[in-house]
């Protein structure tokens, strides 16, 4: 298929028969951003959504399919995964709803204008830049590792686009809840919502979903757990329809 | 029997034939006790252990059959409360193994010297002081209301008194969760581990159990949930084993 360059390759999202490229050997979406995206709660159907470190092009391509209405834009710092985004997003369709901007978050305003969007979404690189090994493969070590992009980056960011009161829906370790807490104060986000992540009954969370909103007084809930695995090892019911459910489809 | 004096009470804490003195109409222990005092873990059995706010004395008492060699202290501002913590402690013979200090934890170190704590644990008041509708009870309302000690006092107390690589074992309120993030930061005391508890199973957390640990990296472990009642309204078994279990006993 002419679409796919050396080394890439399609994968079925399973969903409204969307696609996606992705790299044999690179960086590829996980089962964070499945639950990333259905953690995610747009205030209006056509709302603006940003997301900070696109990537492949998952969340938004994702999100599309539950939120057809509004209009999505990612933004990605490596050239070749941004083009690579680019060419999923003309695959599906999507050309209308999603923009890909390959640049950098840092200079968030040099492409988007200040407080233009609802929502912001964002599945960052977990790993501190001085924490564990790099990974030998760039681009993976540029996904993962806060090499290009810092947590507090993505504050910034977020607080440069977001509207008073919009929210910003993040997925990351529980490790660094800390930090999240406390940067999140520090750019006027507050955190507002958790839902912790086990990969089975009875084991540490190891993913967390949480909601930060611009300008809000404090006051945070923490939804009842979210279960990946049955001890048989496969998906639970939720994780499952997920993946494969019903909404928006 | 002598040892209560009018509108008070004992109760049999079903462990080690442990009771405690309670007001009936002012503030009284609640699971809360129970459920903390079974979070803390102590780093070693002889611990010095200062409990910050002990009201009734309820958490010495219950850590004292689960931790015998450990020496705790607690601090109580209100003196009636007081007064009743150290007749519970008399009652229950306890009183080489548990001291209870009339006093101000805003001056914590007119009472205790500087690092001299191994462990430090506390059920705050969880209500800020403008927030929500103060009891017209005054020591219920001093109790749950943070009129003579606001969080920042307890972080305060316990930063000056803790050893270094000590921890603080409290429960609080998953609402205010950035403001226990923020302020352990604030006062050298790192948030490390975190437990839900949620009511009833797929419910919204209604308390979190939190380690804070002085002089330490970032790095938070969030362990699987503690849900408080079966749907029958019944508690689970953990819960059970709490209150009536074999530990310590």
């Amino acid at each position: 298929m002419s679409i796919l360059r050396e080394g890439e390759k399609l994968e079925d999202l399973q969903r409204n028969n969307l696609k996606i490229i992705q790299k044999k050997d690179a960086y590829r979406f996980s089962t964070d951003a499945v639950l990333l995206a259905h953690f995610v709660k747009l205030s209006k159907e056509d709302a603006m959504v940003v997301d900070l470190g696109t990537g492949s092009g998952i969340l938004p391509i994702l999100l599309s399919a539950l939120y057809p209405r509004a209009a999505f834009v990612g933004i990605e710092i490596q050239e070749e995964l941004a083009d690579m985004a680019k060419r999923s997003v003309e695959l599906n369709g999507l050309e209308n709803s999603v923009q890909i901007i390959h640049g950098d978050l840092r200079r968030i305003t040099d492409y988007l204008k200040p407080n233009c969007a609802d929502t912001v979404v964002t599945n960052p690189p977990y790993i501190p830049k001085d924490g564990g090994l790099v990974s030998p493969n760039r681009s993976i070590a540029l996904a993962k590792q806060e090499i290009l992009c810092s947590l507090e980056d993505i504050f910034y960011a977020a607080n440069r686009i977001l509207k008073g009161r919009g929210s910003m829906f993040m997925i990351h370790r529980p490790q660094r809840l800390g930090d999240l807490c406390c940067l999140g104060r520090k750019y006027d986000l507050e955190p507002k919502g958790m839902r912790f992540v086990h990969p089975k009954a009875g084991r540490e969370a190891h993913m967390v979903l949480i909601e930060f909103v611009k300008n809000s007084l404090p006051g945070m809930k923490v939804f009842p757990p979210l279960v990946v695995l049955k001890e048989n090892g496969k998906y639970t019911q939720e994780v499952e329809e997920m993946y494969y459910g019903e909404k928006g489809q």
